[in-house]
């Protein structure tokens, strides 16, 4: 099978992890007689650099002609002075709202050779951490109006959080089948007791649970769900919420497993799905084969599964990063004492050699 | 000196732990020559139940009145399935808004004597924490026009976060009135990378610290600064925010503690203060003398500190707190194994006593 990916590198220590990652892809395509083509195209600073916009038209175009895309990372200090329409991050919330992807899977996993990263005591840890927050992408107040106006308290500033009952429906759904496919427990994350928008997505929730009877669904305020997972993770199963919250509760999650470096993301909802690492382009050791490319390397086994549905490949590309794990090898990020400390490029070759 | 209060128990454990905080209270006022004199007043589910609404006019105008409130907790499930605007919550947001309380100050300190209940490693937590989130806590989203509408993806839920150039001057000098007599470091937490309100405020406050050159002012984006109160809670000295994710921040900050049954808060900005535990109404403990009075205790010495400026009368409150503490008496949400376990009653007494 033919299988054509947008990479978009990006900035920072994005163009490398994505080398390995292709490397890692590459090898899969090798063994299991897939064919990968890969059409590098730019976004974010590098594209503000060259162009003078973080995100080309020409980008879209390519993006939405193939079959998924894959993301490094995008920004940096360097841009971080530009007018709000013209930094980096403009070219994430572009291709979001250009590719239809409303519906953002985070897993936050510890992994059990990490388990002394976890920023939590042990025995509210347990076994270990998994959680999914699914968060809405391409709604809310990232997409509601946003404008200035004068009042009497003088000029101010305005961003309008909105959700339609579609909106809502369509992640909803999402959300309840992966709920279903794991422990079948949602925890539904709103401020019903404040927003109006809140309570037309809550309303919408547990309209669609009924289509789901064998999920629990639980509510909870976005307040009280940010202590909750520092007070007892475990609970959570499947967290649904919105763009704002989703963001914010999705870091505190992978946070909160110890393994940020690891973790990857999946972006879907329309026909091209867009997968990336949920680090960032950490400018500071950009260029020094420091980078840990796992989280990268996660994300291709998310495409896999997702977008290409080669179930077993992805599997074998996540036995393979806990295969170099358990042997001890360590890119700096998640390094500690006792262990092999390796480099990017040498974290890659592993993880293919035990493919 | 004569001071008037207006006291809301509220529901749940709000008057149990009220009750042994007013006789701290009027103990303090004997041994110093105080005259504390309080008015009682409804608010929250207890008001609904008797007059139909929240928040009767008549406890704003008693509030207004007065020259502190004293509140216990409002809310619990019997009330949770009334409209929006006819809910328990109402009362606290109203109360806000008529006494102008933009500034909400939520001190997240570890207590010495309950480290073992932080959800943190020792090697996080060091020697303690004690950040200071300052809230904005009368604009935003909470405040912001909100409403429904047609949509061509259905009917549709918005609200408005909306911030003015003043609303933000004022609140800024607020946290860095509050960091120059701390450790003089101030994080200001937005999302400036999406949001047009959290431009206007990242600009307003950089001008702000024009006048507070003794201040370090640093910005984070919420997401980061939800990872970073985990990762690395140390760093932080004051934060402040806007309303919702003040909201968000200030409970994972308590949490991150480990001493939330503790933690005062104060509503300041207009004449008078309004000072309160940030533990909810736990209706599951209520009228079992169960509940730690603590929290409300040490908020009636904010109210003195604040409101009063009786600032040796605050300090004797929180002495006599951690004198008990170390005497190892502990309600039941901090008790562990080898302490004295007491009830609501019992520990008011011992901190009257310790006075
Ligand atoms: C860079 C930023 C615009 C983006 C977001 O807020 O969505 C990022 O934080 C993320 O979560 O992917
Ligand atoms: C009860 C609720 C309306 C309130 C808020 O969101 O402000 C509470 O969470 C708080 O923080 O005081």
């Amino acid at each position: 099978m033919n299988y054509n990916i947008a990479v978009i590198p990006g900035d920072g220590i994005g163009p490398e992890v994505i080398e390995q990652t292709v490397l890692v892809l590459d090898k899969i395509g090798e063994i299991y007689g897939h064919n990968f083509n890969y059409t590098e195209v730019l976004a974010g600073g590098c594209a503000i650099d060259k162009t003078g916009e973080p995100l080309p038209e020409k980008t879209v175009e390519i993006c939405k002609s193939s079959d998924a895309v894959l993301l490094g990372a995008v920004g940096g200090p360097k841009w971080d002075n530009l007018p709000g329409d013209q930094r980096p991050e403009r070219a994430l919330l572009g291709i979001r709202k250009a590719l239809g992807l409303y519906a953002n899977l985070r897993p936050a996993i510890l992994f059990e050779q990490l388990k002394d990263a976890c920023p939590l005591k042990p025995e509210i840890i347990g076994d270990g951490l998994d959680i999914c927050v699914v968060r809405e992408l391409t709604g809310g107040i990232y997409f509601g109006e946003k404008g200035r106006k004068d009042t009497p308290m003088g000029e101010a500033a305005y961003d309008v959080e909105i959700y339609s009952v579609e909106e809502v429906r369509r992640i909803a759904k999402h959300a309840f089948e992966i709920a279903r496919k794991r422990n079948k427990v949602l925890t539904n994350v709103d401020k019903a007791n404040v927003l109006e928008s809140s309570r037309l997505w809550r309303s919408v929730v547990i309209d669609v649970a009924k289509d789901y009877p064998d999920v629990t669904l639980n509510h909870m305020y976005v307040d009280n769900a940010a202590m909750q997972l520092v007070r007892n993770p475990k609970q959570f199963d499947v967290m649904v919420t919105t763009n704002m919250f989703g963001d914010i509760l999705s870091d505190e999650a992978s946070m909160v497993t110890g393994s940020i470096g690891m973790l990857p993301s999946a972006s879907l909802g329309g026909n091209i799905g867009m997968y990336e690492p949920i680090h960032g382009s950490a400018p500071d050791i950009a260029g020094e084969d420091k980078a840990n490319p796992i989280a990268t390397i996660l994300s291709v086994a998310m495409m896999l599964r997702h977008s290409f549905d080669l179930e077993k490949e992805a599997a074998i590309i996540e036995d393979a990063v806990k295969k170099v794990l358990d042997q001890n090898y360590r890119t700096g990020d998640i390094y500690s004492e006792g262990q092999k400390l390796v480099g990017t490029k040498e974290m890659g070759r592993l993880i293919i050699e035990a493919l």
